[in-house]
């Protein structure tokens, strides 16, 4: 029983998409943040759900731990083979299986990604609106329980995902939830599953809820003197009940990181971006209450983009905005924080934290989904600097526990993968000992993308 | 170790917060419907969690059963006491811990009613959207995964719950998520305890998203000559975006009974009762657009009530629609049912249960929150008839065959209980076993709310 006598009974299962090229594998070891590199022993291209869960009953004969890959975009390491094993890279299982509109729903393979799902929806009136940034395959973004910009209104994965079919740790396949907008029958496994970040499983396929397109839709973008000022327009818009689609925050030094990287002449101050979704007449009562309440804080340089190549531009140098920020520094890695906190207490968290790096020796530019409570700061580190990690990491570590003693989370929408484990006891207490136990009982060999989000054994 | 033993030693923790009254007891162990009586052994009236932790140690040690207890509102037996044991009534656990109305959430414990916490809300410009009907207790609202007629726009207890403080079967005090809008952070343990139905722990506290009160609202009734032109009206209004905050069917037989029980005027044929929520101009623009889709379906006696006593009688008279239709057979019992389709099956669903229920020889109203592809049949019995309780099961059993066909559930929102068990390995497959999983591991002694949800040993 090991790595070696799995990959030897998995050759006859999958031949050629069972890969163990050096590049593959280099490609599969690395991340997008500060991790050291760790590639599996093969990576699996399964074609169908019975090739992963044949796949699966091997791995747990052969006590072989299993990895799942979308796109690699996780942040926290969560594809990184630690313990070697085989990754399942799901890029062959990215088929549309099932669109139906006129109960706005799809069934899809977890290998699509949300802007290849959003394109083959564009005649059918209906959009995937859940956006990380990052074009992530919708397995990926489920097992993280993704979120991004679009959240104040459409919510997260945990919002939009109906029903799952999943792979479990010995082989079997079961199917969680339903075609029904909503139901009472025994445990919520589809909310288990997401945000499980495959530990307890393989997902194999996800039933997702659409939305209509909008029938107009305005965008905008304001600057600010100070966080403050920023912050509290948002939390008067929410508290007066207009539906923002979206609302970004964006620090000062993330301002001049998208000037230089998207070519944009923002003043070099905090901006909102903001997005209005709804009928011609709502977005524009809308968009005249909001700019009233950006008048009352002080808010200037406002502009609307009106046209789609316009706020295309817009939402094009705000997904930029974390490449934006890696360029301010070459050669720089990022150590990327994503707390989330009370709506009341985000102008004070982020404000403290950007003090705390203003008085630090590395450069962090903040922006952050602030109608969420949701704020990060890229952290520009060298990662062979053991000083630059060291305040990177303690910088980080004073933003979970600010975070955690306002009532919020170490995590909005990263997920915990190995970089957040060691904040789990203090933000779960014995809520982690059951979540241990859950895993215990659903994936007792501790295959399943081990020494992620659990207690180091 | 015996019920017995666990009574004799619960006497020195609770006094006479332990009662064994005969009077409470049976008031205890009865329900809405149509299940037969099943008292406890004794209940308990524990006033903090402290109480819960201290009685649930003891119940584990002398292998006790104990039920959790609000308001015995629930549809499906799920307080009865069918193995005996302690019942746990939140009675004395109904305070209101925190509002943070900056933040739209608050802080309740279990025993507290929607009505009771919105009441108390009032003053704060927020309220509490989730209305089964009932006047519930929100502990047992969340644990059945309760929704009701505004979950088409504000969601169910599964979008409105934040976190929990849960009381495990060994006595451990659990905190699940935070009061952060969002979390990545680990398994969504509280998704795993609503909807649960009190057989993982019992809710000590919960914390729930607010909304704001809505500047303008509008109500509406109009009838239909068919039920498909209703449901075809509520797929087009969706479809159009249009935000509506309830939207009600009630059917012939339905209305018949709330013109009788409730002094109405409503012709005798299918209804829609509608709700719009928004600004002025919203509010307004919203109401237009569905009488533009009423009037292209041939809907007709189309009124809106404006005033908020008008309003108030229009969903007073639907919230007591449940007492009407039993009001139309003297000494009535109910098998209620409860099933949710994708709403394009919904037509066809409501109009073959019909035909059904016509060709039968008892009486079944129907009702449904639409806007969700859920709906009921009342169906009216004498439960000492064994007759007419076949009748009403085969009905009930055939909606349920029918709703698993259309890609739905057996229960939109009442949940599994004693009731529903039967269809758990139908509907779920395999995945029921991973339900019993997680059952064994958080409960292995199978003390919490026995006989409920899972299979019978």
């Amino acid at each position: 029983m090991s790595i070696q006598s799995a990959i030897d009974a998995l050759i006859p299962l999958l031949g050629d998409r069972l890969s163990r090229s050096k590049a593959d594998l280099d490609a599969h070891g690395g991340s997008e943040t500060h991790f050291a590199s760790a590639p599996p022993d093969a990576i699996a291209y399964p074609r169908d759900t019975n090739d992963v869960s044949a796949l699966m009953k091997i791995c747990a004969a052969h006590n072989c731990p299993v990895i799942p890959y979308g796109t690699g975009t996780a942040l926290e390491g969560h594809t990184l083979a630690v313990r070697g094993g085989i990754t399942v890279d799901m890029r062959d299982m990215s088929k549309i299986l099932e669109v139906h509109p006129e109960d706005m729903d799809v069934v899809v393979q977890p290998g699509l990604t949300r802007e290849e799902l959003n394109t083959e929806l564009r005649t059918t009136g209906l959009f995937f609106p859940v956006d990380p940034g990052a074009n992530a395959s919708l397995g990926g973004m489920a097992s993280t329980r993704a979120s991004g910009t679009t959240a104040v209104r459409y919510g997260t994965m945990r919002d939009n995902v109906m029903g799952l079919e999943v792979v479990l740790a010995d082989g079997r396949i079961i199917r969680t939830g339903s075609r029904a907008r909503k139901s009472s029958a025994g445990y919520d496994l589809t909310a288990l599953f997401v945000g499980a970040e495959g530990t307890l499983g393989l997902i194999t396929e996800l039933t997702l809820k659409l939305q209509g397109q909008p029938e107009a839709i305005s965008a905008a973008v304001c600057g600010f003197e100070h966080i403050d000022a920023a912050v509290q327009t948002v939390i008067t818009t929410i508290q007066m009940g207009i539906p923002m689609a979206r609302i970004e925050f964006i620090g000062t030094d993330t301002t001049r990181a998208c000037n230089a990287y998207s070519n944009a002449k923002m003043p070099e101050m905090p901006h909102l971006m903001v997005e209005f979704h709804g009928s011609d007449a709502g977005v524009t009562e809308q968009a005249e209450r909001f700019g009233e309440i950006v008048a009352d804080m002080g808010g200037t340089g406002f502009q609307w983009a009106t046209k789609t190549e316009e706020r295309n531009a817009l939402w094009d140098m705000r997904h930029k905005a974390y490449y934006a920020c890696l360029a301010l520094r070459k050669g720089a890695s990022a150590v990327v924080t994503d707390v989330c906190v009370p709506i009341s207490k985000l102008a004070q968290a982020v404000e403290e934290t950007r003090a705390d790096i203003s008085a630090s020796d590395i450069e962090g530019p903040i922006l952050g989904h602030v109608g969420d409570g949701n704020f990060h700061a890229i952290l520009l580190v060298d990662p062979e600097n053991a000083s630059e990690m060291k305040i990177a990491k303690d910088l980080s570590h004073r933003m979970v526990e600010r975070a955690l003693k306002m009532g919020g989370t170490m995590t909005g929408e990263h997920g915990v993968g190995l970089g957040k484990i060691e904040y789990m006891a203090q933000e779960h207490g014995n809520a982690w000992d059951v979540m241990h136990d859950i895993k215990q009982s659903l994936d007792p060999q501790g295959l399943m993308n081990p020494a992620k989000m659990m207690r180091k054994n």
